[in-house]
């Protein structure tokens, strides 16, 4: 009964079978082997376009070396309030950039919009110099708080960025969620919507260590392989993590696998409104499922062995706030996630 | 017949093993998992003293890491002009110590001796401002040169370093070629002759991507849980890099496989004495055998499909210069390295 | 008619013969002068015990360096949203830090409280490395909405300071002007409240250009001379540095310029209310004065010379808020200001 | 009898009048008054183009900013080994750049030459991620063993700079004693030479302190605003700087300033020439003579009163050397110097 994080999950069967098979294998190092140049090369057809890819070992990673390369001396970077790279990365995008500021902003479900992106940019114009200059904005899809942007959403986002002469970064950490949770394509959901450069994810689908940065732009791309050595994110063997995407692309298994894991927090989600004092904080329209429960009822799950954690934001809206004697809880699904756990769960908790 | 690098060379069974079974499990993210705590403490017994372990995917990030642990404001690292950090990391030390200066000094085989560090110190003292204050030392075991450091020159360092008040750090990529090539323990070829910090490399000796930085006083390590998070070099499945670990300590694999690539390199070298005009430019204790060889030989059996570089260094000796129609390669071993290369190889050579 | 800054005024002729006096002199460069060696033994005096003293030539160079003084890796500094070093020094702290997060709080006129501390330190609590560790706390003194805090105020937040085990910088760029206003000594007002670092300001206060950062521990200091040479903050001319303050010490100058420049400020607060539609938005203790004042007949003081901005912040508690065809000004009095400019602008306004 | 630095000699009378005078007006700061933007444009007409100029307040500041702007992710930047930038200003280039790599190159009187840099690039082909990617070169004007480049000297290092596609930087800490030295206009000697971004010294020419990044195309200062305020070198009296420029520029004060010094340095050049056992290292077109000279009289000349340096460099041709009993020593003269001075010093040294 694993519901505390995805990537407590370990690796699917294809992606390990993928690395052991690599792993036998000499081939150069350093990403000058033609298996990286393949993975490279599926990453385009993918989003429909020609991209820059650079495969990285962790999503902290990505994320900083995309800020890097977007950001501005006294750069300013705008984000939501409980976005990962302000809150859980310990500063990584602040040193990666050399001292930009995050600036976090309200909204509901961990997203922000266009509209009030518009808003915050006029409080830092381009000639007060005091202030820092805006350099990026960015966004997690899916959101900190489970929710899912919109291709739409995305368009607004990035329309107010490319006005205001600043880049759009996504962090998609969980974009496989995203992508089997919309009707929509990869492509729709990034750089057709504006964005610039994201952090894609394979960690938390299946992946032993899979992240990689991308620029749809590839003329963007110059300083990143400089960037990337110096943050010590290329690994002499680079193709593992191609053996690794590799495999999640083959006959589109990274989707298949977010696919089941949102079916699961689905069915999690459906179970719960089953639970005597339970409701949803929020939709859970991709693998996370962010549940208001009886505290009492939590810690007898949590006691008889269910593993997930009591979540503390401070960015709930007034009319998502427990009550007295609840708490919030964030409840992960995964590729490994079975039925059998979450009814397991549920009857822990009725 | 790969002479290119270790790193080429895949992973190890044991190594490969180890990962897929533990690919398999579900199990806390972020090294707040059993095995990485188990992983941890083993390598306090392999250094016989209590140890703080730090798990990173690479060996540049160990590098940067260890030095930004103990560097200081306008610091000036010392070490060899040939070394890894100064040379191959694209400022990576630069960067990750928020702008310390590497200082490069000569020596025979890329090693330093304590008498010039003592001799180069003198020229920072503690008092001019406008030069920076010295905050380190940098060895690498084996050398970049392929040289290993006896525990005794190591003890030198670190006596003139303890004197300076300046910590020693040791760039071990190669450190299991080193303790395999000489008859001492890991403890006599670090702490006990000074080395405060160490990069410990797996990745060249048979692990997929498994890099730990050790601090050999616990005491000092406060900071490297914000540095590591904040350079993305914290895993979510970090139990991943420990499980390379444990199956490099097993039963002493750590040592079997590096003792088996420098008995390669050892007939390697043998076997050139056979090769009409070809020389060593150096002893060969580990894994490295740098050769002088006629330029056109050397050119065929590449043509023939061996795999080995041309080496390029500023850091040789008069008596080590190629000749005209000569110049240096770099010929390395791995633990995939079979006799049956090697003959093939010299009969290429010859 | 000046009350658009303090920094706009020039500087008080005694400063001013010091520095003529001074630049007729030959004598070493960087500080290694009698004089400035004089002048940094005087703020010993006026702190009533041993201090480090390092002159730089702005305040915002003595945040930034007091701040990488006091930061860790992943610092968190916290500090009222609205002081200078989170909202005007276009990232200084985040730059001469290596990237320290800089965290806003809220509280009426621009000062935090010990409590409130407090509790913002419970988020970051130090096991949760993700978050990056509490380094310091930075205080305003005056602050920047006119506010003088009182020494029991500092001493709770230095408290709270050092249970957490962070540092307590003041911004002291308006210093003189709190000690004029307050009834306490320097020495109650910083260390004895537990301030460890300050930037003590000059400029605001009659200098040309004279900034110290100043630690109430000496042994603290021991990277200052470094931080602030490769900053560009260490003069050769250091000692015109110190001819500025050795003038504004001297029969307590400083003091009375700052005495001055607060009484006007008090003179322009009573004024003010006979101005019809006029209110203040605080209580005017030092050389600030936040007025809300009809638009109107503000923009026909402007329009007829009298020099003041409109402020905007977001720092307002719902009963300081303009209301409709109003809007908040800041006005600033200085040593230079004359009874004579408060008289004409009251005209002005009426 | 001060030949120890140039930067002892306090401020000539022309300057201080202008900074007192300045000093009792109000106007506006941060650089937007009217006097700084006259200078702005002073500067503009003494280079005969359109600058983008910026004030700060010492030479490793402009240094470091220069450089900061040119410089790029894993940046290389080229200079001489005995370079202020590299030896003399604690990492200043190495922090305000973020961790570049200053690389020293040896040369003749602290002089590179254009066709040692194109050998020099050839180590670092831009495809060679690990080695970081060139990004600038720095030139010191006049050098720091008081030579002084020709234009032509000059043009040929902006050629090979150029077609390497990076920056040339020159560090005018003593530009006036160039430009007084050769026969030829700040334009020829900087921008028609290929000069892009230099920092130009005022205050070891009889300011008090004065400098400035001068950009010698306008539109690759964007970012300088930024990474000037954040290091603290936006002076609020921005206009104090302006003041001692528009002195220095006043009747060309500047160039005769550095002419007395030059001319008294070829006097003290010439009348060595007669002490017994004393030579120069080098020629002395500047206001820097460096003289080998017999280490007990040195020894008693200091101890009578003469002030001046022995001078420590790794940068002296065999030729060049001090033999036994001897010393290299450095002897600086200023806009201050008097013939009187060098006829004492002379006798003293007899």
């Amino acid at each position: 009964m694993n519901f505390a994080s995805d990537n407590w999950a370990g690796a699917a069967e294809e992606v390990i079978a993928a690395v052991v098979a690599e792993s036998r294998k000499v081939a150069p190092a350093y990403g000058r082997d033609p298996l990286s140049a393949s993975v490279e090369a599926e990453f385009s057809r993918i989003f429909e376009r020609e991209v820059a890819v650079f495969f990285v070992a962790t999503g902290t990673a990505a994320n900083g070396l995309s800020l890097a390369a977007v950001s501005r001396p006294a750069g300013l970077i705008f984000c939501h309030k409980a976005a990962h790279v302000i809150s859980e990365e310990a500063g990584g995008p602040e040193f990666a950039t050399g001292g930009a500021k995050l600036i976090g902003m309200p909204g509901r479900q961990a997203k922000i919009t266009g509209a009030a992106l518009a808003e915050v940019l006029k409080l830092y114009p381009a000639e007060t110099v005091r202030h820092g200059q805006a350099a990026a904005v960015s966004i997690s899809q899916t959101t900190e708080l489970g929710g899912v942007y919109r291709p739409a959403d995305i368009s607004v986002i990035g329309a107010v960025a490319r006005q205001a002469g600043i880049a759009l970064h996504m962090d998609g950490a969980r974009f496989a969620n995203a992508v089997a949770s919309r009707n929509a394509s990869p492509a729709e959901l990034t750089w057709r919507a504006g964005v610039d450069v994201m952090s894609f994810g394979g960690t938390k689908n299946g992946a032993l260590a899979a992240e990689a940065v991308i620029f749809f732009d590839p003329a963007k791309a110059a300083n990143m392989p400089f960037l990337r050595q110096r943050m010590g994110q290329l690994l002499s063997k680079n193709r593992l993590i191609a053996a690794q995407f590799a495999a999640l692309f083959a006959d589109g298994l990274w989707l298949r696998l977010a696919s089941h894991a949102n079916e699961m927090a689905g069915q999690l989600a459906a179970a719960l409104e089953h639970v005597p004092g339970a409701r949803l904080a929020f939709p859970a329209p991709a693998n996370e499922v962010f549940a208001i429960l009886p505290a009492e009822r939590a810690a007898n799950a949590i006691k008889a062995g269910a593993m997930f954690y009591e979540w503390h934001t401070d960015s709930l809206m007034p009319d998502e706030m427990p009550g007295k004697g609840e708490a919030l809880y964030r409840l992960v699904t995964s590729f490994r996630t079975e039925a059998r756990e979450i009814e397991e769960f549920i009857k822990l908790l009725r």
